[in-house]
């Protein structure tokens, strides 16, 4: 059940194929900033920058996406070593099918153009950037003059040469902003920005903390922000990263989470464990019930339209148009995916 | 239980007896624009307009509201059949005490045009149209047009003879900007737009197609959405119809959703099949035992009013002023819905 | 577990002690009007301004904060009795360490002026004034206006006589207009105005009638609003006080919803009975097993991260630096509380 969420979620990424939903209406309009290819983020692991044991076993992972990490994860007085490292493992690790990215520290720790300056002189540079703690559209604006000093050395990016930024959303002042925050920045990448805004990830306890309130097993104290995010996400068709499950033991209650994020729109959920892996990336899967439904749903409403009789019932249940349109996501998604 | 919520929420809409809401803060103040009289639309039955046996069967369904549907109801070959199957059916049908209403085709289709022109050259117009998938104010500007355009051969509609729109928001983005087409709404309607906006649906199967999220049970994946939406309907004194209850199977289910979004200020209800229609009018109405207490705790407060003091206790519960307020609706709406 | 939150969001109304969140980024940066300590309002108790009887227990009822009512606890035809009262009380009555409050009429109802102008001329003013049912920035704008002519005679206040403004949200379109009335609270404060904004109350029965919603046990109803709600206060610093639990008998729900509250970064609630007090006191407060959970979780980090290494466990679980954050807040917190 828990894989229709995904199949769909991911449709909605590749967006540009359905002709109701125009990029005009989404605020952003300019080809130089349009989707290259989807990317699966469904596991977002986190992996500390400094931490050499940890990285040298990303190969052995088989997530979808890694974050090497110079915020949280690393200590103050290994920020520098984790930079370094970073370079030093984008070169020589063997990512395979997972997608190297890099969490740079937040504009508002003073860090960031240290770690940018770093990591943009590595000879192979990651395909993503990570931008913890945004508050702000202004944040955007400063972010991308410090990227665009930082690759300098580089000379003027070609469209698709551009790094996909996923920003968090940490605070109730970054939640009350989001929506303009979203605007800037497709807004900054049509005016030359270094960076494709590509997706959003909830930072669930930084969020409890900045408005007081305290994790629960069911997270129902984060329903709003939870929803509301993943909502404003896709408005933006952004890649929506749902919320660590913190208790790294408890799979059982991992996977439950992971499937109730996937029901609301989430198409990936952050990692911080390996063991996690292959729960959240099963979760936000299609299964194989779910895509012999979906493929012979999609053959009785074919047939059905030939005969020219709009409303149809399908195993019991009246169809509609979105129904269909959830069937055919299905079906490309579990195309795409492969056996990962 | 549940029937108190459309008590107050009908009172809702009868807004200008209470002084303390001025249609000034509400964004709309035009006396062009006002409400003519409340029109109940506890079931809103959608019926495909190009299938005469169930139209057919409409003066037998008893319901609140029928729309004659010309959009997901119908396939693309039979559009034109609809419409001119809708026409008759306005002229030849006895609707009762049922609201006749059309859905058009959504402005993205590019159907809207050609549904207008020939559902407007009807010799009985249709009261209310209904607009899927709404995204921004821009969308009402241009539907307005079209409108204004399909009724030239009508001349000048007196403001008692304009159409009342309802609205569909249907899509991440027509959450994100549906306060301001709500304002937009009520501003055309100031400027002379042949329609006064009196309603929003919440078109959820769509969006849950557009966000990427799947249906469960308890739509616990939409009570963001769900709950935002009744909210912004309320703001604008607009009409709230809820999402539709796909298994017509189960009218245990239907029920306990139906009194689910009753509590939540809904309205009303979209309806597939006639066996809904008694389960949704039937929630969406009071008890007689919150009838009796109403009543009961109404004569008790005035009699504690007079003797000076503020707060009082009713069978047990501290009471106040807007407890009162929620009894004064019930025992309003009582009078004004009947036995149906 | 639930005094957690409280503590976390105490913390949050000391925010200055935290570089990465600035004024400036919230809105507000005027040094006038900085906060001057925090002040706890666990339990917001309501007393009628006309009862006598009620209004001398108030130093028998341990509340952190007493809110002597002009509004919806007294009738029309003692409105005056209840102002003349109020200012009798302020000056005979002894506090003791609860903060003496009044909630004047609202905006709407024409009677603010009346109230004002009677309550300013008190020996012994309230630090504290709450005003009920704001929709809009104006009525904000009205207000100031008001106060300011109430409080001539008394010349210009120094920013530390100012008075704290808490404002109550309880209709959909106090809702809607939110964010813009707190940043034009902020402003009028650095424009002059005679009060700081310093809270939002959850005016939830009212905002229900409103909305045309009803009241569940589980106030499932009003979980959008609640949750928007709390991230609005949080994004402006301010206080958040939750729902009123009406059935005052029932002291087990009243608790769980304390809870609740207090999990989802309410830093206090509505008390309409003095057997309320300290039930609800109690949920706002943190339990000795977090106490200690947080002292030594506070140790074992910082020996952690002397060594180096980002990431830890601590009894079982990952430890990231939001974890440390609230752990550090309820150690605070605890000091500022007292045994109270």
């Amino acid at each position: 059940m828990a894989s229709l969420c995904l199949m769909t979620a991911l449709w909605v990424l590749r967006r540009p194929l359905l002709p109701i939903h125009s990029c005009a209406v989404r605020g952003f309009s300019s080809e130089a900033c349009e989707k290259r290819s989807y990317t699966p983020r469904r596991a977002l692991t986190y992996v500390p920058g400094n931490d050499e044991r940890k990285l040298m076993k990303i190969p052995s992972l088989n997530a979808d996406c890694i974050v090497m990490d110079c915020e949280d994860g690393v200590a103050l007085n290994r920020k520098d070593d984790a930079r370094h490292m970073i370079v030093r493992m984008l070169k020589e690790l063997e990512f395979g099918r997972s997608e190297p990215c890099v969490r740079v520290n937040s504009m508002s720790s003073g860090l960031t153009a240290d770690d940018l300056n770093v990591v943009m002189k590595a000879e192979t540079l990651p395909p993503t950037l990570l931008l913890p703690k945004v508050q702000s559209p202004q944040e955007l604006d400063a972010f991308a003059a410090q990227l665009n000093a930082s690759v300098g050395h580089l000379g003027s990016l070609p469209k698709d040469k551009k790094f996909n930024l996923i920003i968090y959303m940490e605070t109730a002042v970054g939640l009350m902003n989001l929506v303009e925050t979203c605007k800037r920045g497709h807004a900054l990448c049509s005016e030359g920005a270094d960076f494709v805004l590509d997706g959003i990830v909830f930072g669930s306890d930084d969020f409890c903390a900045d408005i007081g309130a305290s994790r629960t097993a069911d997270a129902k104290e984060l329903m709003y922000a939870r929803q509301h995010m993943v909502t404003i996400a896709k408005a933006f068709s952004l890649h929506a990263i749902d919320l660590v499950h913190i208790d790294y033991k408890d799979l059982d209650a991992l996977r439950k989470q992971s499937v109730e994020g996937a029901r609301m729109g989430y198409t990936g959920k952050q990692v911080i464990h390996p063991s996690q892996i292959p729960v959240v990336q099963d979760a936000f899967k299609p299964s194989p019930e779910r895509v012999e439904w979906a493929t012979e749903m999609i053959r009785a409403f074919e047939e059905h339209q030939n005969s020219g009789k709009g409303a149809f019932t399908f195993r019991g249940s009246m169809i509609d148009m979105p129904s269909v349109l959830q069937a055919r996501n299905i079906v490309e998604f579990t195309d795409a995916i492969g056996d990962s």
